[in-house]
């Protein structure tokens, strides 16, 4: 049986909860380094996509579909890791991320919805997944150069 | 539009090429970052559950069953970050994991399996959904205990 993955505005409202107090027995630690590693799993499914858009891999239809599935699946989880109190440790999230918490809620539902565009044209040809590819990396850049330190 | 999470069969035929060479530009650190990060991953939607199950945490129908979504999600993940050549390196798996690499599959697929049992069952009452949590938590000893250094 297949799992479900949770539509957007299910995971926002549940999300919404996480903002406000760590719902679990996480440590904040905990939570810094879970948004983390999601990230650094983004980069592995990005990059193996990137290679191929960039012609320094040959484009293979299914291992681009697999990516972006998973890209896509990761989407969803990063943003319940931003838990009252995580602005201090070990991050490199911006004080000005913590004053724009409805923005980054907003820039992760265009996310999730540019990456699941992209999975969804993924097995077509690179011609028709490269722009689609770009949409996501956009929403990347968009949230680093406001949200993140260098 | 809802992403598909490949089916397990579907992903094994396609790591399977993973475990025999690089198939992207992804160094071999980048992998083994990769699968840690996973793992990583893995353990704040696992222990989220686990605090439901050990009573640190009232048990909510609707979190537990995120949770378990999204673990399901991410048992599709790491195995294509064991490529060929990383078992040198900042890795905890032990040198007898790549003699297994059949066993390795195969735990795989049982974890899928039972991660999707989990979240076919989360909603209901906690009684219903321990004894598929503590499956799932027999997969991770069980491979932990075989395959990882201490």
């Amino acid at each position: 049986m297949k799992p479900k993955i949770l539509s957007g505005a299910l995971t926002l409202v549940l999300l919404a909860g996480s903002f406000t107090s760590p719902v679990f027995a996480d440590s904040v630690e905990d939570a810094i380094k879970y948004r983390q590693a999601v990230f650094t799993a983004f980069r592995w499914h990005f990059g193996a996509m990137g290679a191929m858009v960039r012609g320094k891999v040959d484009y293979d239809a299914q291992q681009f579909s697999h990516h972006a599935n998973q890209l896509s699946a990761l989407t969803r989880m990063p943003l319940e890791g931003f838990i009252d109190g995580s602005d201090m440790g070990d991050t490199a999230a911006k004080p000005e991320l913590w004053e724009n918490l409805d923005d980054i809620n907003s820039r992760f539902t265009q996310l999730m919805a540019d990456a699941d565009n992209l999975a969804a044209a993924a097995g077509g040809s690179i011609d028709e997944v490269r722009p689609l590819f770009s949409a996501v990396a956009k929403n990347c850049k968009g949230c680093h150069d406001k949200y993140k330190e260098d």
